[in-house]
């Protein structure tokens, strides 16, 4: 693959057309950013504009993720590297962009595919994007979660075939599970595996659903915090916020929200056994990482009604999901392909944000988002 | 359409064995009760504990529409009729019934099926279930706002039919419209279209996605209500609670909920000219009636972008919506077969307000939910 020229992008080469001989060659002493993908016309003249002044820019300019042959050939010289979750920044990496290299801000929450401890050893500052990304997440927890309930899956399905027709108005046809309390559900319990900033976002926005009730999980190393628990829930108007453990959860939700962290330490904590704890009339959430719930076992508990239905922004093995899949073949499964983040407004907020920790970085200011790397410092 | 004799409803046969020689004859002085669909395990028992005291029952017990010539054939001599929005309530019906009617009964909010004035003139009773469906409403019209935002029936689509693995992540792959407040737009209106208890439930649920600002319409012959407004704006923390002309609310929303009873005066209330007028970035939910939809012009402005997407649980022409409708051909266009009010929960609740209505109204007693007919009097 090619490296290709700035000016290639069609879209911002007005702004470069000045600087391209500069930045054709690397004989200049301004510090170098190689970016893994156009981050779009909102976003990029961030960079461009400085282009003209202090920085020289390095631009992957094709519609699909950076070629890491590509990558490895152009990042020699760079003080900072804005990357993508589909680039993966290890110590080989590394060593192709040199000694002189100062941060990697990559355009995600999750770094997953950063080798954090590589970046600690080298004294390389971690960008990322937490918090902006937040209201866009909590927003699709809660549509999954009505979506799960109501059978939007099915009943859109019905409508899409043109199958409507062959249905009859019934006391009870196409009926589901109501989210909001009800005379014959007035207490109202959201359970959270994990309870970070989206998920206490998605709490707020349960409480006008009349949500009595809130249970959550932890991290067994993190300490329990009851004085914010009850500060929650006085701002909350919620009745309790409880600490509990994972079988409690299980059985006492009405929803189920996975909004944790991926990993090992949390690999498969939605088991055969969790789900079977469940109330049958509940529905699971999964709006975090598809390695948290076991596909196989959701597939058996959907299939066999243990629950009442799921909505799953992310699975296990995405985006390798096919129509075969034990999940895609349920009905009750409504299945969005991890757009939890995906609003315009959101995504070029997280470039902005990935474009000024790299110049902040540079240009030794504070980074708006670092992450805190001396936990994996093996010093 | 034979009559067929109560007990042939399986769920139901063991209560009513004692009272079945009773039932089959019509010589008794007990009221009768003719409902037009069996309401269910939990629902019937209501009526038919009643049949072995004070009460005669007959129930069309197959698993469809209430057969019209069955139900002409069989209404004589009833006091109450219990009917569902299939059956068309109208003097050729009550004439069959006889004078000893004395209200009809409907398991729905609206009552377009039923013939009103002849109600009036006859001194029948109507009762019908408003209230109890609103929470359930209310989560559908959220549902719906988020779904239309966030491409849900797009994406949904390309993962069940496999094709997730053909979409390599991107930073604005998928992206929609955020529904809550963001640092680009801090400011977000909720307009609607109707501002009863549906809406106003409706309301309550987007404050916490950040909704600052509440536009709505009404009829207008109703009296503008300011200081309710302004108690509402007080309670929800919104900045104002204001009633306008369409023109304004097409303009200055960005989310228009279509939440206003149909019939007439409010046929195609959002048509072309109010379509252009919207935001190009808005979205359009109908969780009311689809006669306020004009679903040609709609399918034109989802085509040419004059809006970002719509969310619809109502289609004018209903059910009878094939798979080459122009709105089912429009892939930002979520549809949903009518389930506002299709959750267990609520549908059991209006099937046993449906009740209650019947047995209030033949025993003299306060109906927990009947219309005022006096409108409808003519003279």
């Amino acid at each position: 693959m090619p490296s290709t020229p700035l000016n290639r992008l069609s879209h911002i080469s007005s702004h470069i057309a000045s600087t391209s001989s500069d930045m054709a060659n690397n004989g200049t002493s301004r510090p170098k950013v190689v970016v893994t993908r156009d981050l779009g016309p909102e976003v990029m003249p961030l960079l461009l504009n400085r282009a003209e002044k202090d920085i020289d820019i390095l631009v992957w300019n094709q519609d699909r993720a950076c070629d890491r042959t590509w990558l490895l050939e152009n990042v020699a010289g760079a003080s900072a590297l804005i990357v993508l979750v589909t680039d993966k920044v290890d110590a080989e990496l590394l060593n192709a962009a040199g000694p002189q290299l100062r941060v990697v801000s990559t355009m995600s929450v999750g770094y997953e595919h950063v080798n954090v401890y590589e970046l600690a050893r080298r004294n390389i500052k971690l960008g990322y994007t937490p918090d902006v990304l937040t209201d866009a997440v909590a927003d699709i927890s809660i549509m999954l979660a009505l979506m799960a309930g109501r059978n939007a899956r099915e009943t859109m399905t019905i409508v899409n075939n043109g199958q409507w027709p062959e249905y009859n108005w019934a006391p009870f046809l196409f009926c589901g599970r109501q989210l909001s309390a009800s005379r014959s559900s007035p207490i109202r319990v959201a359970g959270f595996i994990g309870f970070g900033r989206i998920a206490q976002a998605t709490l707020a926005r349960l409480v006008p659903f009349g949500f009595t009730d809130c249970l959550y999980t932890s991290n067994p190393s993190s300490k329990p915090n009851p004085s914010r628990d009850s500060q929650i829930a006085t701002d909350q108007r919620l009745r309790s916020v409880r600490r509990v453990d994972l079988q409690t959860l299980a059985e006492q939700s009405d929803v189920v929200f996975v909004l944790a962290p991926g990993g090992d330490e949390t690999a498969n904590l939605v088991n055969e056994g969790f789900l079977k704890s469940m109330k049958k009339t509940a529905v699971l959430v999964n709006a975090s990482r598809g390695s948290l719930v076991d596909s196989d076992a959701l597939a058996k508990a959907l299939r066999e009604g243990w629950i009442w239905g799921a909505g799953l922004d992310v699975v296990k093995g995405e985006p390798g999901i096919a129509a075969d899949h034990p999940l895609v073949k349920e009905p009750r499964c409504a299945i969005l392909p991890h757009i939890g983040s995906a609003t315009i407004e959101t995504r070029l907020e997280m470039a902005t944000l990935a474009v000024n920790n790299a110049l902040a970085a540079i240009f030794d200011k504070d980074m708006p988002a670092s992450l805190d790397l001396s936990a994996y410092s093996k010093q």
